[in-house]
């Protein structure tokens, strides 16, 4: 039996039943990414010939076995054609602007295992396409549908993702070979085309995030000394699926408390959120749930206890301080870069306050002390992917200084952006000591005042921002001032209200 | 907001906090390995020299993204080693009987992003294995280690999964060609010790049937019509981790209500658990978690009222009986074939007692009328995975008539055996429709009487049990009999009691 007593109710919602998200959405995109690519073909005076054509995902099994992992669609082709299932094709004829799915054509015997065989006319009722045919008929079908003269063209996506080095796979199939393809045109449209999320997407991301937060809240209430951190992750689960229908996570949730909350991808196999924390911990909770294919991305960080210590206090508003001067500096046209280092410095700013550092500011901004803070980027776009396509656009370099080449984007922002605010504050020996010795930093530390920091781990605070025509939108709704937390982790309410209407 | 009352808060667990698993349990699986492979190389007088050499998992990012999917450690891995990172070789040398694990060589920004890069000698402790070496040092420490005459000799893994029919991957690695190498030896060696298991493998797994069990009693209480099927994936996801530390499922929720309990493997992407049940439903609920790699796998059938109507208590009453003459019947040297049929005969009985089914029961066996009730097999192998290996023998034929040919084993059983058994009787159209037509078997049925039950779903009880010296024992331990479910339905307490000491 425990010795503590845990709760791990989640009482309510005010956000169940989720909303039915309209596939109209979907059918917005397609003509979003029609229009942009017409108007480049047109630029480049090529015909308003051929198909777009992408390869949904498939069901994968574990290693030999016959365990079929959850499936979970390839996101350029939940964006398209918002389908759940898996082994489809789908085809935008660029002519005409009519959509085409390819279904899979099932065994009988999947009625009796898997569920009913649907219709095609049920998958283009449900998925608002032209017309569905099977995955057999592809070369078929589009051979008959292609208005241009000889072999017919097809788009196919073929591009890098700059977070994790891989490319897009074009799609595949049988009599491919029959057709023209072309692998460069499509990628940095459709790409830039999610960059900047419709009305629609944000009514998605906002339920993501509302259901997000109020289960962040529910964490909070429950929290105490003496729990595991995967008990944390197990109310975040329960809230946002038993509530808000999400099965998917954004990623992996970190839960981590003491020391953990400076490792800034904690809780995946290897560092599997299983520690008990204690008394006078701080705890990072980086947790955000996914509904209808789109994310949220939302961390907060607090003591285990519900009292924050002046030391915590101090982290904590250093990095909160940044979090607000970015939010409020942000609009369309300023640059992703600029805000980064205006974090760094005001979190450099406060542990000179607090007596962490001395010297000079711009200083420490020149020899990029900032960095040893907070090692990875401000924060990354995000929608469909937690990190999101588009960071870098063709041609766009990484920045290469420490800290900064961490950055999953360098644009400029633009109106119609989701982006994350993320900025923390971390004692990481692996980077600490190095800079307490070297020639070019020793001299901004104060020894002692740092020292009682090791082992303090981190905090972050993490908020999803929309990027309107004059500034910026926080789809994040925690509570994040000191006496808010206290207040709410005390058993204050906390109210969540729907922003949006038309959920 | 909800519309109903919903109470999803786990209140208690007897099972918390969950024990600790030994890595003795591993290394005894290393030594009940060596034992065999030893015994086999004698007998068909081979050199006792080489090393069993395995690949474990790795970690995966979804499509082009870096969304880095939950790692889950491969079976046959982690029933040697117990390593839970991804990443890893491990070899065990069959002349010293020395174990070896290979960890990968780690980048240092792993220590900012990911967690302490641990030591060698740290997983040398963890995993109790006689040495640790990083996976780029495989060929220089096998060579020296190396006993024998000539080119070392390595025992890799290839084998046919009977289930998926997929084939497990042998090691690969830099410098492989400088090893002799055998595909065929290690496989069903391998694969023969998973089917027995130990006392530690025992109770791991008696210890997720007793999280799962008590997860299952727990939806039991909270199911009111009205919710929604997903709401019991989480009750069961949130019960199992909170109390059981149980991260991953052993396979995809299955919470089917009405007729999506005869959909003998709903509840995947393309039929996810969400419909909104209602008062007079029948819920199949099909969950199990996995504690420390080993696996559980639970079926209840129920009413979501509480209350079993007349039809429900026939159908229920006929896959309890098929259940409960199985299990009296189970003890090592009993084939499982008859035990399928076995259940197929007393479901029939008990259709034609209901006045579904007219006629001479065994002419209907002869008929195989079974499978149209229960188109599945009685039960399978279970351990690291669900469907756990050694169904097939090398050479074993997997009988072919109807039904029949769905069996994951066709075995007989030896103590040491843990196997489910989960008949089941579901009224599927498909199946249904053209027995009621066909000349052989339209005979058998009541017309008037079946047409009541279209849209009836489906009813599966399923336990799991461990072959003992004479009998067997069910570790499995949720309400059975009517009277006992519709009890704990209505508030009654539900005792799980502890049944192994040594947790
Ligand atoms: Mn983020
Ligand atoms: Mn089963």
């Amino acid at each position: 039996m425990a010795s503590i007593a845990m709760d791990s109710s989640p009482s309510s919602s005010l956000l169940y039943p989720p909303p039915a998200v309209p596939m109209k959405l979907h059918a917005e995109n397609r003509e979003k990414l029609l229009k942009h690519l017409r108007e480049y073909l047109n630029s480049s005076s090529r015909p308003l010939h051929g198909f777009v054509l992408l390869q949904g995902g498939q069901e994968q099994t574990r290693y030999c076995t016959d365990h079929e992992d959850l499936f979970r669609q390839e996101s350029y082709f939940a964006y398209l054609f918002g389908v759940r299932e898996p082994g489809f094709y789908g085809a935008i004829d660029v002519d005409t602007g009519k959509s085409i799915l390819f279904a899979p054509r099932l065994p009988a015997d999947y009625a009796v295992w898997m569920g009913e065989i649907k219709s095609l006319s049920y998958f283009e009722e449900t998925y608002m396409v032209s017309k569905a045919f099977y995955t057999d008929e592809i070369t078929q079908v589009l051979n008959n549908q292609y208005q241009g003269s000889g072999k017919p063209l097809l788009f196919l996506l073929h591009g890098l993702n700059t977070d994790s080095q891989n490319f897009s796979k074009p799609a595949e199939f049988e009599g491919i070979e029959k057709f023209e393809t072309d692998l460069k045109i499509l990628h940095p449209i459709l790409a830039e085309c999610r960059v900047l999320k419709s009305k629609a997407e944000l009514a998605v991301i906002q339920y993501a995030n509302d259901i997000s937060s109020e289960a962040h809240v529910e964490v909070m209430k429950k929290i105490k000394p003496g729990m595991k951190e995967y008990q944390l992750e197990s109310m975040f689960l329960h809230h946002t699926y038993f509530y808000g229908s999400c099965r998917h996570c954004s990623y992996t949730c970190i839960c981590a408390t003491g020391n953990n909350s400076s490792v800034l991808h904690y809780g995946h196999a290897a560092a599997p959120n299983d520690r008990t924390f204690q008394d006078g911990d701080m705890a990072l909770l980086d947790m955000g749930a996914e509904f209808c294919f789109y994310g949220s991305d939302i961390t907060c960080s607090f003591p285990v206890n519900g009292k924050f210590t002046s030391n915590q206090r101090l982290i904590y508003n250093a990095v909160l301080d940044a979090h607000d001067a970015v939010i409020s500096s942000m609009k369309p046209g300023v640059n992703w870069v600029d805000m980064h280092k205006l974090a760094e410095k005001i979190i450099l700013q406060m542990l000179k306050k607090g007596s962490l550092l001395v010297g000079d500011v711009d200083e420490m901004m020149v020899e990029r002390l900032g960095s040893v803070f907070m090692p990875h980027g401000l924060g990354h776009l995000m929608g469909l992917d937690t990190h999101d396509v588009g960071g870098y656009l063709q041609g766009a370099e990484r920045p290469e200084e420490p800290g900064l080449s961490s950055l999953r984007t360098s644009r400029d922002l633009l109106n119609g952006m989701v982006i994350t605010v993320e900025p923390g504050c971390y004692f990481i020996d692996a980077l600490l000591l190095p800079a307490m010795e070297s020639p070019k930093t020793s001299k901004f530390f104060n020894r002692e005042a740092i020292t009682k920091f090791r082992g303090f781990g981190g905090v972050r605070i993490e908020s999803d921002l929309y990027v309107t025509a004059d500034g910026c939108l926080n789809l994040t709704k925690v509570p994040r001032k000191i006496e808010d937390i206290e207040a709410v982790m005390g058993g204050a309410p906390w109210p969540i209200k729907k922003s949006l209407n038309d959920y």
